[in-house]
This record gives structure tokens, sequence and C-alpha cells, in this order.
């Protein structure tokens, strides 16, 4: 479908989410406008504000999607699946849109990584996709706490997980470090 | 030690914390001024400033405390310990610390839920918890991915074992809801 505006900025959301991620690396993110942003992008501040809410809205539009897949991939998990196998596919789905914008997520996170505020902002966000797994998880009927406890240690691991995607020079896929820190933190929760 | 403003103030520092839980439960956090809060406490703002940095700090000057002590309990944690050991009796020890202010921490959750703002922080603080014990962790050999994923995972069981503390009726002892949900990591991450 393409009309209006379409035809003069082809795909100006990428655009203008490139532009953004490059100024914020190159000067910071309080120190880049909206009107930056758009100059950069070759596009006008009412475009952005046609795409976005706020220059920080251009760094968490994509949490939306995680979202879903990973709540949508609990409620389509195998009736045979156990609640730590559903939230691992979650996971792994997550890691797999991640990965797919590779560059974007290591610039991203370096932007978060270099600014309080926006670290709090990206915490909230995990803590509100733990919520969301739990909640789909006591809609296949696993009880309280086990529902919450599953969602949050998996997450905990994710975490754990994308750290190590984000700093390892190798860079390995991320949907099997998901994986591999899920697998693990069975054995690393035994008590002696 | 007694003496200058203390004469004036006895436990100032206390005075002006319930002032400013009260009022934060009255009006709501974003409407109480550090005026309002030393009028209440019954005394000067110059006596705010010297034991608070603002009117965030009155609710955020005990995690000092519990930091400290899960990372000295995991230092002092007996070599026989394995990490998840060592983690659960830190964050057992971060748990009677709160129990210590049980009601004072019940109006504290209050505010801190109904501010997204606070709500940030707080999980901020919970982040820097986590990677300070997984430093801890390491100081004890053990190696990564295993410590971050130990005490990522044992912060988030206690965060399910904090909202349980607040929401139940009954008040169970944070401490045994803590070593509860942390005991039942282990069974939650067990793979089909």
């Amino acid at each position: 479908m393409i009309g209006g505006m379409s035809r003069w900025a082809p795909n100006a959301r990428g655009r203008l989410e490139q532009a953004a991620l490059e100024l914020y690396t190159e000067r910071g993110f309080e120190q880049t406008t909206v009107a930056d942003i758009a100059e950069r992008a070759g596009l006008t501040e009412r475009t952005f504000f046609r795409h976005f809410a706020d220059k920080r809205e251009v760094l968490f539009w994509g949490e939306t999607a995680l979202h879903e897949a990973c709540v949508e991939t609990i409620a389509n998990a195998p009736d045979s699946a156990t609640p730590i196998d559903a939230v691992t596919a979650a996971l792994e789905a997550a890691g797999a849109l991640i990965e797919e914008r590779r560059e974007l997520a290591h610039q991203r996170q370096t932007v978060i990584a270099a600014n309080p505020e926006l670290q709090e902002r990206e915490l909230l966000k995990l803590a509100s996709l733990a919520s969301a797994m739990a909640q789909a998880l006591r809609q296949r009927g696993v009880e309280e706490p086990t529902a919450s406890l599953t969602a949050e240690a998996g997450t905990a691991a994710f975490k754990v997980a994308f750290a190590r995607w984000v700093d390892e020079p190798e860079r390995r896929d991320l949907p099997r470090l998901a994986r591999e820190c899920l697998d693990q933190l069975h054995t690393a929760t035994a008590r002696t």
C-alpha cells in the first residue's frame, strides 16, 4: 500500500531510526534533538512525530514486537511443554527477532548503556515482559508462584545471555545463547 | 554521641522518613514537596537536606544497607556453600532487614507502585544488587555465566517473594518466603 507521504519518504521509519542511532552514538542521547534526527534522515520533524512519540521511543518501539512474540509463543506451546520449556521457546523467539536487527541492536545497546534513565526504562520493559510471560503461563493453568518464578528467572537468564551477546567478540547467535543460559538455570540453582 | 542539631531534632531522619511516607501516601509522591515533609515532621528544610539529597532519596536510602548485607553474606559464606546457597543466605539477610521495618516497607511499596518513575528506580536498584552479588560470587572463584545466572535468578526469585509478602493478607515472614522461592527455582527450571 503506497500513498500519501510514503512516495516522498520511502521507509521513513527505518531512516529515522538509523539517523537517530547514529546521532545518539556520535553526540549522545541527551545532546540530540528531534530536529537533528529529521535533518540527518532528510525528513521533516512532522514526519518524525508521525512515527515516534518522542526521541526515546525510537529506542523502544521494538519492545512491543518482542513482547507479543513471547506471549504468543507461550500461548501456542504444546500441552506437553513444561513452564520452563514454554519460557525458553518464547525467549528464543525474542532472541531471533533481535538477531535479525543485529547491527541496530548493538548500536542501541551502546546508547542505552551510556544513559541511566534509558537503562531504567529498559529494565522496566524487561520487568513487564516477565509479568506478561507469567500471565501467559497462568492462562495455561500454571499455578503461582511457579508461573512468576519461571517467567522471572527465565527473563533473568535472558538478560545474562543478552549481555554476553553484546560483549563477546565472536558474536554468537542470540537465540542459541539464550537457550544455553536458560538450560544452565537448573544446574545453577541446585542446592547442596 | 549527642550534640549540635540532634538535641533539637532527636531522630530527625526517622521523623522525616515517617512524615514523607505519610504524605506520599495521602497526596501522592509528585504532589509532595520537601517543605511539606519538613513541616509535617516539625523540622526545617535545611534539616531535611542534611539527611537526604532529595525527596526520592527518602525512599531509597535503605537500599545501600541491603546491598552491603548481601555482598557481605556472600563473601563470608563457608567454602562449602554453592553459589545458590550463598545467594539464598544473602537474600534471606536482605529479607530480614526489610522485615525489621515491616510497616514502613509496606507503605513505601504502595508509594512506589503508584509511580512509574519510582518503579524504574526500584528496578535499577534491584539490577545493581544482582550485579553486586554476581561480582561477590566471582570473587569466591565462581565462573561466568554461573555467577551472573545465579545472582540474577536469585534476585528474580526474591522479587517474586517480595511481591507475595506485600500482597498476602497473612503477612508471612519475608526471609522465609525468600528462602521458599529460592528453593523452588531449581524445580521450576527442570526441563522435560
